[in-house]
């Protein structure tokens, strides 16, 4: 019944592109989406969420059990347990150490993604609790 | 250039709903989705992302800068810099504590989402390098 008042479906536009070579990675945005950016440079650490788009195809989306990591000695495991690229909606995410942003650009240090991968959000990177060593953070986050 | 050769926009389908009263959270999958439930019970936390459906509009999805936590004391910020439920993709990304697993139904600690809030994607918390406390996990993740 729920399922039925729900909207059927909910629209994602690319933000920007994943750009990857042997020895560097960035992500870089769309002109639009410039003044999203600012503050960014705060944080040293960027969740990064990007579509697995060689994969958006109805057969890859109807896939809903896999052998993680690709490795049959791993159990045959939900997708929704796993982080695997084929999935009903096809989010990929990450963490990245961010080392430099240059207006559009983010140079990251490394990111496991294709290169041509539209990215579709980045959110600041909050460790919380977690206490991971070498977070900083900008001074609202700690309020 | 890039912009144009890629594609316009991609299609997400909500895959459940989150619930969520004075007492109680949980996270109802739909039907089609159970077998992407499989080896979930192995993990003690869970990335959840869900749909700002409240803010789907075009002159929400527009807004890029925001004071974050919504206090204008702090600067304002560019919405990749926060996790503001105002965004050009309007994701929501939490990490929960998972309480128990019955069926389609995983009932969860807590969640900072609206009851009703479309559900879409789902995917095992791994904490890597972080060392959160209290975390267990699957053996596969270990290799």
């Amino acid at each position: 019944m729920e399922r039925l008042q729900m909207k059927e479906s909910f629209q994602i536009i690319p933000v920007g592109i994943i750009r990857k070579t042997d020895t560097a990675a960035s992500i870089e945005i769309f002109d639009d989406y410039t003044d999203a950016l600012l503050g960014l440079d705060g944080f040293s650490h960027l969740v990064v969420l990007y579509w697995f788009d060689q994969n958006d195809t109805t057969a890859k989306r109807r896939v809903l059990q896999v052998h993680p990591r690709k490795d049959p000695r791993n159990p045959l495991t939900g997708v929704f347990a796993t982080h695997s690229p084929q999935r009903p909606n096809l989010i990929g995410l990450t963490v990245c150490r961010v080392k430099s942003i240059q207006g559009n650009s983010i140079e990251i240090e490394d990111i496991d993604a294709l290169d041509g991968s539209p990215v579709i959000d980045l959110k600041c990177y909050i460790p919380g609790s977690i206490g991971e060593k070498d977070v900083h953070l900008p001074d609202w986050v700690r309020m």
